[in-house]
């Protein structure tokens, strides 16, 4: 079982990188489940509906998202509609939004995805541990999957290997950078750090360089505006199969990246 | 001119990866200059005299460092007589230690190694943009490094975008997990938003697994120790010359990736 | 019933300003019952039995406490020992230690003692408000009294005026300084944002003030001792009766106050 | 020389208090100088110059500011126009606005006003010691005032005993709760920890406690809009002279509590 995941999706010029890499990739790759964290895909701050359902065109069948999830405040009506949108489990209770979903996948196997939000250097939340926990004791599948948003890089090393053993996969995501330490963990979870973002490549994390430099400058209050041009797109690739557990980290940093990506494979 | 840049050393088995890998990494890269981030040396914390003096012979040049450089005390009365260890520029002036290093490289070039630290996520701190533009106003050289340690991605990456063009190379450091962002910036500054650690494999950023993953899921206060075991090492080779201008990741996730490649080069 | 609570007693010269403040306070005061946040009771940081004993001695019935009371790591071994001592509510359940007691008081009314911590500014924990909610759903009294140990003014005002009409008494502490806004809310809640400590008056918020500034100053690591030398006693008296709902301010800021104020009443 | 000092004054509930409130009070104290704190002064975020007049009119000399003072944007426009008006003085020196003012008071006397942002729970700005010093190297007066706008007690208590002596006031704000802490410092320097806010009663620190309080509870974005209804005010008045040195709080808790006192003095 082949699955994609693709890190955080910023505003128009990620969704448009998407667009275009997802049908090359899909050729290229015999993906058979595809995941976005998509916290970021309305004009760089959570979601609308046409831009989730853009997205699904696109052939993502699950959304992870993380702690921009309610920027936009309609999602808190829509969201339970959507059954292939997640909002990170350890929100309160009373926060609207499915938490995990299991799918049927090719071979009789079972995936549950699910996502949770870190504590380090964000804002308060429930504890991801004992959230994760609790729903590893009622639900069960043939592979389990987590995108866990976070910022420090101790607490997500600390959080993969808490799991390792009893999860499939941790990817993590917020930071927007890909790191490069994809590995499996002693007891068999795949890891790594953080899958990075489909977003501008010219750009502060995918927003506007001016207004994020000014507001380190000066100190000053900033509206923060999604870049557009040249684009990143960064995601992984998990294959889990009786005899297969692998992760590969995907990167480009530049549209001609993925061009001369395309022409060689 | 090739410069090695090996990112935070945390304790012995840190210092064990440096000197496994240097001797081999010398005689395959020509390298001309070594520079590692020490904050992470003597035990996880700080510097001692002995293990500055062990990476000296390992044929470390230079020393960058971070927020733990003072976690020993002694440091404080004996950093000002090693005119290769530098702390950040960016403390008050009242604290002591070198704060920047020129040295006349092979090809008669002069290199500028700096070192600052970041503020989001950090400690209060004076601001690192005016700190390094006083700086550079004060002094030239041909090539100017900067080791920009900081934890927010979005920070150092508008570090890095501010001083495009006017330095030449910008390598982050502090979250012990290197990146896979090494790129040119549009006016030709050279960055990797993390270069990554030397330390244990098996651990949480370099400490054991036990004491970091009990805080996190209880709250209660645990002393941090060095792992130990298997390592990775961290760093990057830049090179810089009239017509050449490139920044490449290494990263040896085991002993035995760094013998793989040892054969295989 | 009238409730006597002392805030943060702060090392030995807190601990010498409640011996010598309580049988005054008590003879003037028709005290029924006696709590103290003892999170900094032994050398500023957690408790020891020792100074366990010779608070009880100095007639305080019920300890609660905060974000320091395991730094000493013995407490973690003899807290449950102690039905008297108290550990936030919210700590994660795997924490050893009481968070919670019912005492039956003159009149034959019961008062539930409980305590919690924020976490605004402060490391991760278990939300508060929904960590009250279960309690106060299983276990019953006739008063509730909460100590809230938190940083932010409005979180503090946001607790007290959620469970306002639903508990009777929300004392904050933490920041060791006495807030002035004791006062009645709406639906009946007594509450101030802080009560304040117990320790040095020439000091830090209770530590010696030279390395407490050295290190705002610097930047630099520095060990905090608890100050000597004249001292502040912060407490609230808190009265509750059928017909009679009050929160009053004690405030000595040197011993020569105390005494003044000793032979006026 | 008495010197009115008024805490952060929110939105038109603030105003009213502040309208209601100064003419009684300027006929009961002789006071030769009122300052204020703006920096929630339109609609609870940042200046307008209507609200800056009206306050003007209503007997306020100076304004001192924090970190809210540019939320309004149009104020980096204006400021400038404003002498009375200070931003901190311990933002870059690209922000525009004045950081000082010098006033000739009664008796001949110059009295130095300026206002400072603390660092600690508080975004990245330049440090508040080494601003003051740099200031009061090049700036004399026979009197000088600080308004050290800061988080946590602790920095608050560090600020004025590392300038004790050295300068005659320091009053904290930002916190909008009034601190009962009011004191001279060994050297002389007069301190409170916060003067608290002019704003309405019945909320969490001046904002409309529902949305205070769901934000906490839930997690999710809201808007915080300045309540409305019965109003604190809180102040201090500060008296300076050869032979004299006090500072005495003023903390009205409802316009009842404020009609009450009218009557009796
Ligand atoms: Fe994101
Ligand atoms: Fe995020
Ligand atoms: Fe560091
Ligand atoms: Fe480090
Ligand atoms: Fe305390
Ligand atoms: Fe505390
Ligand atoms: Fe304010
Ligand atoms: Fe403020």
């Amino acid at each position: 079982m082949k699955i994609l995941f693709i890190g955080d999706i910023v505003g128009k010029t990620g969704r448009a990188s998407v667009k275009e890499v997802l049908p090359v990739l899909f050729k290229k790759e015999n993906i058979d489940y595809t995941i976005a964290n998509c916290e970021n895909l309305a004009h760089g701050n959570g979601i609308t509906e046409e831009t989730i359902q853009e997205m699904r065109q696109a052939g993502i069948n699950c959304f992870t998202s993380g702690n921009h999830i309610f920027d936009k405040k309609a999602a808190l009506e829509f969201i339970e509609d959507y059954p292939d949108v997640l909002r990170p489990l350890n929100y309160p209770p009373s926060v609207p939004g499915n938490t995990y979903r299991i799918e049927k996948l090719p071979g009789n196997k079972t995936l549950l995805i699910t996502n949770l939000l870190g504590r380090a250097f964000m804002p308060p939340i429930d504890c991801p541990f004992r959230a994760l926990e609790r729903l590893l004791e009622e639900k069960k599948a043939d592979y389990i999957f987590v995108d866990f948003h976070a910022e420090a890089t101790a607490e997500k090393a600390a959080f993969a290997n808490y799991f390792d053993g009893k999860i499939d996969i941790v990817v993590g995501t917020h930071t927007h950078v890909q790191t490069a330490d994809e590995r499996m963990l002693p007891n068999g979870t795949l890891f790594i750090t953080d899958v990075g973002m489909c977003g501008a490549s010219d750009s502060i994390i995918g927003v506007k360089k001016e207004g994020a430099i000014k507001r380190m400058v000066t100190g000053l209050p900033q509206r923060f505006e999604p870049a557009g041009g040249d684009w990143w797109f960064c995601a992984v690739i998990v294959e889990l199969d009786d005899n297969i557990r692998s992760i590969k980290r995907i990167f480009f940093k530049s549209k001609k990246e993925f061009e001369e990506w395309r022409l060689k494979n």
